[in-house]
């Protein structure tokens, strides 16, 4: 089940993936809202606080980088889970590329997708307290791709409320 | 020459790697500033806006995310280079590991170094108008560190004004 779970969830990443790039630098004033969860993407994510940076290898081969609002960011500095309502967390990614100018690095290409969290533990109670949102070129995902994420997160990540990724010291 | 330059700056940031882990999360009021150029950590990096993430393969093997002060970010946005005076970029830089929870995803695992690059056109006419800082966990690296920072940036970023990092989209 948590292999079926976490396969359905790597395929849809990776369709996600496939589709064409987005620009994280253009954030249109309103965006839609994902199905299943009616997540938007907050105004202003890509100026939030860095809480680390990822690498994701094959078959999605990016670079991610992980912002917070400033709930999430105080959330995280306290080390309290589970994160309060009005954390949102925002996941960027890229397709990773070798630099042109040190062979030893690899940096950002093409934008891929950009992926949200956010916490109401009343209107998402039956996902943890967790809405979802995943949007490539602005635009979120299907329905089908949105019924993975909270599966995922579940399989993996319940003993960190629900979320992977850990403030870079 | 070029060769010996790259390889010298590789042995320096290894050094500086295998150096004690040091905490971005913890910034002194004031900290010691680097041999050759004066440079400090700047208040406040931490939460400064991503410029983009980046992986550094063996030996380092390291996950890095560059930050950006204003004057940074809006010369990225507006494609502007030279950058003007008072840029201020910092390197955070974690060395890599697996995801306990997801096999295909690499963290940051213990910080190693932090990297500054401050712009000054007149203090720093000598180096392409940048004074570089090397820190670890707070302190910074020795001078004959600090002597191969801008031998390196010019043999391979002269063409970005010395700066390696574009802004992630």
């Amino acid at each position: 089940m948590k292999t079926l779970l976490a396969t359905t969830a790597a395929i849809g990443m990776m369709m996600a993936g496939i589709l064409a790039a987005t620009s994280h630098a253009s954030e249109p004033a309103a965006t839609p809202a994902s199905p299943v969860y009616g997540v938007t993407l907050p105004q202003g994510y890509r100026q939030w606080e860095l809480i680390a940076p990822a690498l994701e290898d094959a078959p999605l081969n990016e670079l991610r980088a992980v912002v917070g609002n400033a709930v999430a960011v105080d959330a995280y500095h306290r080390d309290s889970q589970p994160f309060p309502d009005g954390t949102v967390l925002v996941k960027l990614a890229w397709k990773r590329q070798p630099s042109a100018e040190f062979a030893s690095a690899t940096v950002p290409g093409a934008a891929t997708t950009v992926q949200v969290m956010v916490k109401d533990s009343r209107k998402y109670a039956a996902t943890g307290g967790w809405g979802f949102g995943r949007f490539v070129n602005g635009q979120p995902a299907d329905e089908a791709q949105h019924r993975t994420c909270f599966a995922c997160h579940e399989a993996r990540a319940k003993g960190h409320d629900y979320v992977f990724t850990r403030y870079a010291p």
